[in-house]
């Protein structure tokens, strides 16, 4: 391999590195530094050269290329960054990353990856444990919270017709899931993709499974799982959990009763690298099946990666239990955190976010000019800032008209002097708000102050 | 974040890069070391204490679990694994991994990832370009091959019925699409997932769309791009190449003929990370249409992402287009990559496999006992070992029987010595055979020679 064996002896890995732990980690996370270094697209593409030419770039080159890349990249590891529903950085989460890329493993057979096979294992295990299912069950890490809960839906309508797998839906009675406004975009998406509709038909329609959220996307609010489940049972309905967001809750003695019922989930989504910091992605499907529905529903038995003559037992060869073929073991990334911070600091981490977020709500209550949008059930802190201008305006359409313009100027202003990244949207017929993300462990009660200070300090003219 | 900087104080990730350059790099690719170190399952568990406990382990402890992690991880980055359709390491492209974990950067909006939402504009064009779509085009980078053919295969299906996203298959006709038994299982993967069916239907079923493989991923064979676009045209039919093997033949005028015809695709995927040999995932998936047609079949329009009044331009807010929410910026990996080679380089590598799979089929029609499944067409050498004992047995059913069982056999050898992995399977009718990879640039003349040699000392007793 003589270009990395250049790059060895040339010493660029290292030099690479050095850069990555000073500019990418330690500069990144510094809060004196900006959070973002904002440019348009079109100023931006200037400053890159992005195009791909015939001829090679000096390493030299190269590393002014990874500097540039990281000096224009948003650092979603700042703590000024509340931006999303991840944040922060965990240190051996990175690690065990690094260590993924360097390996370049995928996860299908045992043999080509025989320590993350089994790592995956013992995290679902202990995930399971955590959602209360006795018994365990069986589940994969997979890219993302979307796809967790597209494999959800697609699960549930085969435990209802398993001859839709072979036959399609074409010959099958019209399904309908039940799911609330509020839940995650991604099942309206799994919906259109799997051609189940997406538009409600009820007449003649058949019930298959019911989608309740731990921890909405805008409002981190928590369906009642339990009076679901309820419905569930009396109607052999599929209940999955989706509980990209909300699941954290249950590392806390403090705070699972959020969740509480979730044990009786036929399907639970689950991504640690939200609330419990692990690096991107880190998300997990489980199934408390225990009959290989995951494998049945999805198999395609390709020859030449699933030999039923290997030498090992092939139940280790977890590669059909998904829809892709290359998958990356991200198990890893939280393994290792766990390992090394144990379920105690986990535990004390989710306790730290949500207080801070109880603290935060508390602020925005007694500050002038802020209003909650609704108390905070979860990490996520939704609210107004009304500039002195409009304090006078009586509550109704003119204050609520003129309130929606203010949140996207207020985040233009911040991206650009680069001090902080927090979201905002409409809601129903909720003029635009900012939500405030607290992620465990980073913030402290002065950068939530900083945080009120400061879009006063952005809006107050408006 | 007080973990990091404990770790960044306590010079744990310096400690930590080091052991991944020495054991996840220089000795990962060393080919005097192995390339696994087998244990069963059973072996594996007890080496490793898998399971996640209340306490925390210390530093010493974490490095030491990052050693056996990559001790035991089988190294598919050696110049002895053969055994997938991707091998070896890029030293640009593992550091783009590396600055892509730090930096924890998602792909749904130029807000929070405006770097990489360029680079991904950036590779696509270029690879466009290479396709032969003169006036470009649309796409994104996801997270495998098998994501890329499902979202042609939902693409396909929404151009002809794009009422289906709304109201579902169950109202629609039978859908019916075309491809070869040779293509890869996402394939019928997608077909099931997206409830069309994976059992052939044709009385009164709807052609929507032709797959054609370039590179298949058994006998790297290609279908006749051109001749089949013929037929897409005169029957309206949306034309997919799946090139997720072969699309790297684009990079040289030498060997781009195997997919003349390609330009003329309705949709292409195409996966670096296989023989450009950028960092996994890297999986490219593109589309002729200039009219949204991704965003329009896929989009949910999430008002907390996709808000309407942004102060940028938000056509840059990519990720309506895809089925998942977050997603990885994976377009990075194969950008700094051919920045630092130039195509000319690329094209190089490319040349240099081919010639070798060249020079192994060579090797094993001259050489008793191997004998050669199909002339290569690509980077794919199938073939048989012949052990001493079955060279004088007749061509029938009782050699074939007994030559199924060798492969097998030599693979559990190989692995337990650790010497080399190559990948075996039966393929319709035909017995076990070997499936040797080649991926440029890594192998020599005298890798070939040794994988022959070490076949027969490993199976010549059998």
């Amino acid at each position: 391999q003589p270009a990395l064996r250049k790059a060895l002896e040339k010493n660029f890995i290292h030099q690479s590195m050095s850069i990555i732990v000073e500019d990418a980690i330690k500069k990144a996370t510094d809060v004196r530094e900006k959070v973002c270094e904002w440019r348009s697209p079109e100023q931006l593409k200037e400053l890159l050269d992005l195009e791909l030419r015939d001829g090679a770039e000096s390493e030299s080159e190269i590393l002014q290329r990874f500097k540039d890349a990281i000096r224009y990249s948003v650092k979603t590891t700042h703590p000024r960054f509340f931006n999303q529903l991840y944040a922060g950085m965990d240190p051996y989460s990175m690690v065990a990353s690094f260590i993924i890329e360097a390996l370049k493993p995928s996860l299908y057979t045992y043999e080509v990856a025989p320590v993350f096979t089994l790592v995956e294992e013992a995290v679902l295990k202990k995930m399971m444990e955590l959602i209360g299912w006795k018994d365990g069950g069986d589940g994969i890490f997979n890219a993302g919270g979307s796809m967790s809960n597209m494999y959800a839906v697609n699960l549930a309508r085969y435990r209802c017709c398993p001859d839709i797998k072979e036959n399609g839906l074409s010959a099958a009675p019209h399904l309908v899931m039940f799911t609330s406004q509020e839940c995650h975009y991604s099942i309206s998406k799994a919906a259109a993709l799997l051609g189940i509709a997406t538009r409600t038909l009820l007449s003649g329609a058949v019930p298959f499974m019911v989608n309740a959220t731990a921890g909405t996307t805008v409002l981190g609010a928590f369906d009642p799982i339990d009076e679901i489940a309820d419905i569930c049972e009396k109607h052999n309905l599929w209940l999955h959990v989706d509980a990209c967001w909300g699941g954290a809750a249950l590392v806390s003695s403090k705070h699972k009763h959020l969740l509480k019922g979730i044990h009786r989930a036929d399907s639970v989504a689950w991504n640690p690298h939200k609330m419990l910091m692990a690096c991107l992605q880190c998300s997990a499907f489980m199934v408390r099946d225990k009959t290989s529905l995951l494998q049945r529903c999805h198999s395609a038995r390709a020859s030449y990666l699933f030999q039923q003559d290997k030498f090992y037992d092939v139940s280790y060869d977890t590669g059909d239990k998904s829809v892709q073929c290359s998958r990356k073991p991200d198990a890893f990334k939280i393994w290792l955190m766990w390992k090394a911070l144990g379920s105690r600091e986990l535990e004390q981490r989710v306790d730290r976010a949500l207080a801070m977020a109880r603290y935060l709500a508390q602020e925005i209550k007694q500050r002038e000019g802020f209003r909650l949008l609704m108390e905070p059930e979860y990490a996520n802190i939704c609210f107004w800032y009304i500039p002195p201008s409009l304090r006078n305006l009586p509550d109704g359409p003119e204050l609520w008209g003129k309130l929606h313009k203010v949140a996207p100027v207020i985040k233009e202003r911040m991206m650009k002097k680069g001090s902080m990244m927090v979201g905002y949207q409409p809601h129903g017929e909720k003029a635009n708000f900012f939500r405030m993300i607290i992620i465990s462990p980073q913030v402290s009660r002065q950068d939530m102050d900083f945080v009120l200070d400061e879009i006063h300090n952005l809006g107050k003219d408006l």
